[in-house]
């Protein structure tokens, strides 16, 4: 049931495995991947006690020596001191360039080890585990790593491609079905940006895919790394078509930003948000048909996901501050908004040119009719 | 008068301008170069004081937005506290990915200033312009760049190549002569690992080098830096030939590490000391003829240069611990001691089978010759 996506990137190519119980035989897949002899494992305390002691076994039984590093959970740990400490673990454990790190954990531990391991002797290997259906699908393609600033989000970091995926989606049996459903809104991204078929697919089958059938969670994963991995083989630094992966993030960045990245509102739950005001930003230019934005947000709705601003809980500031949430997002470009709009569904494009006025009154049709 | 030196890296390729006086035009010299508007000046105290306002003068003449943040002076600013601080800063100051940083400074600044702008919105342009003789020929080229970590000097960095490079022979006039001295033990070591016919002009023409003729400056420069570019062409991320640059290094890192990184003992003077003690192994491997190893020691002794560790002012650990220090090196490669030795001036090259045996053998000789 296991399927192989290749990232094409030249001399950094490398390949995401997408398959059930891949944990288990994590230590013979990475073997032909490692270098030197050694492996530091970094993890958060959850993951790490759901799945390190698998891991550490299966890397024991093919044979290659081991060292783990738990972190604490949160968005907190993509943070300056934990780059610090991750770092100097690994130079007090002496690893070595040849040497390689795993990333066992969601889109934070992946984002903050890949980081590390970045920065480390200026670079050493990394292999991702990742443990979320968000992480699976969103961060194990394309090599961005970081941490946040006290300017914002991913605002320092790398990019450094790891060398390996092992994407093993029964670990995300032990999800909560709220994080499935906010990875599942990046895997309807990718319809939505770049294939109606996967769109349609999704329509038929993303049931399927949350209620945790390993067929359907292997073809949705699968699809989405490929569509991602297009993308990005052709614009690994995002100077061009990789940008179209912000679809729904620019209006999904500023409601984080307005519910202080809390629990409040997820990440995925942003982005389904900020997909569905693409949609209709891009239906009141004249750019999409209205009945492609009908369909998005009917399966918003059928998937009992979050679709529009009035989901959200609790208040949210008004228009203008949402817009300087916008502005503040590091996509803005010589002061322009740049936008992700799309043509349709699967028809996604950057439009740069995108008239403030034309924002705001999306994002106060949106607010009232939430407050209605 | 002036010179310029190609650093062949693909796309990251990128040229070196070696001449007098070149802060005055920089911002002429710069301005094809720059994508966005902005341009952010990172230095330090005493370099500032210095030059900022002559090359502030040049980029406001050319049409070119700027700001500025100065560090504190000396190696404490290789640390993630100043990497954070800048980092922080560029953020602040609103600094986009097209805009560039520009680190006006020594070595110090161009490890720290390249490393900030390696990791700020995952990268982002910079040029340098390097103000001392060591920076010019040793950091200006291979795009290097880190920070220290309390386990070591230079465990935390990324390769980030610069735009451009600006290597203005007229702000040396301003250095002590130790330091320019120390500055032109790199300058020696290009000789000594790939050219014997730059050795040979050094020793025709190494005083006039030091005593800051700009022809001579501007020769010696630019014959360093084609030397080295040529190797880290070859070999951008230090897996083979590139590791040849560290000729005299492995010792010379020892004997900084047992000074505590101080003024005892500058970083030339540690590598010229190490390029002598390279020479002194590989004779007495039988690898390279004695009439080289004394031509070298003669060079550095008429040049007024530190040849021995017995220039070392104060007490020096024991042999042990030197070689601890060696070891803790970090090109050491699973657990062996690799060492870069030379065949005759002009022919290093990398030899892993180093016996421990002989290098206390060298290091106990060297010692004893300084006590006696």
């Amino acid at each position: 049931m296991m399927k192989t996506v290749r990232v094409e990137l030249g001399p950094r190519t490398y390949e995401i495995m997408i398959g059930p119980r891949l944990i288990e035989s994590a230590g013979e897949i990475m073997r032909p991947c490692l270098v030197g002899r050694r492996v530091a494992v970094i993890t958060d305390r959850p993951t790490g006690g759901l799945y390190l002691e698998r891991l550490e076994a299966s890397l024991a039984a093919a044979g290659i020596e081991s060292v783990s590093l738990t972190l604490a959970q949160g968005e907190g740990t993509k943070s300056w001191e934990s780059v610090r400490l991750a770092t100097d673990w690994l130079l007090s454990e002496r690893i070595e360039r040849e040497d390689t790190v795993v990333a066992l954990g969601g889109g934070v531990i992946g984002d903050t080890a890949g980081f590390v391991a970045a920065i480390t002797l200026r670079g050493i290997r990394y292999i991702q585990i990742p443990t979320t259906l968000l992480a699976q699908v969103d961060s194990s393609v394309g090599g961005k790593t970081g941490i946040n600033s006290r300017h914002g989000k991913n605002l320092v970091g790398a990019f450094h491609q790891p060398v390996l995926v092992l994407a093993d989606t029964s670990l995300l049996a032990s999800l909560a079905r709220r994080d499935l459903l906010a990875g599942y809104s990046e895997v309807v991204k990718y319809g939505l940006l770049g294939s109606a078929d996967f769109f349609n697919w999704l329509e038929l089958n993303g049931r399927h895919v949350v209620s945790g059938s390993e067929t359907h969670l292997v073809e949705g994963v699968a699809t989405s790394c490929e569509l991602k991995a297009e993308l990005v083989s052709r614009d690994e630094a995002e100077f061009g078509d990789r940008a179209l992966l912000n679809l729904g993030h620019t209006f999904g960045h500023a409601l984080e930003a307005a519910t202080g990245y809390s629990d409040r509102l997820l990440h995925g739950e942003a982005v389904s948000i900020g997909c569905g005001l693409a949609f209709d930003l891009s239906v009141r230019l004249d750019l999409c048909p209205p009945e492609d934005r009908d369909r998005v947000r009917r399966h918003f709705l059928e998937m009992g996901m979050k679709a529009s601003i009035s989901d959200v809980p609790g208040d949210l500031p008004d228009t203008d501050t949402l817009i300087k949430l916008m502005g503040r997002d590091k996509k803005v470009r010589q002061g322009r908004n740049r936008l992700v709009l799309v043509r349709g569904i699967g028809r996604a494009f950057v439009e740069s040119r995108v008239e403030l006025a034309e924002i705001r009154s999306i994002l106060e049709e949106a607010c009232e009719s939430g407050s209605g």
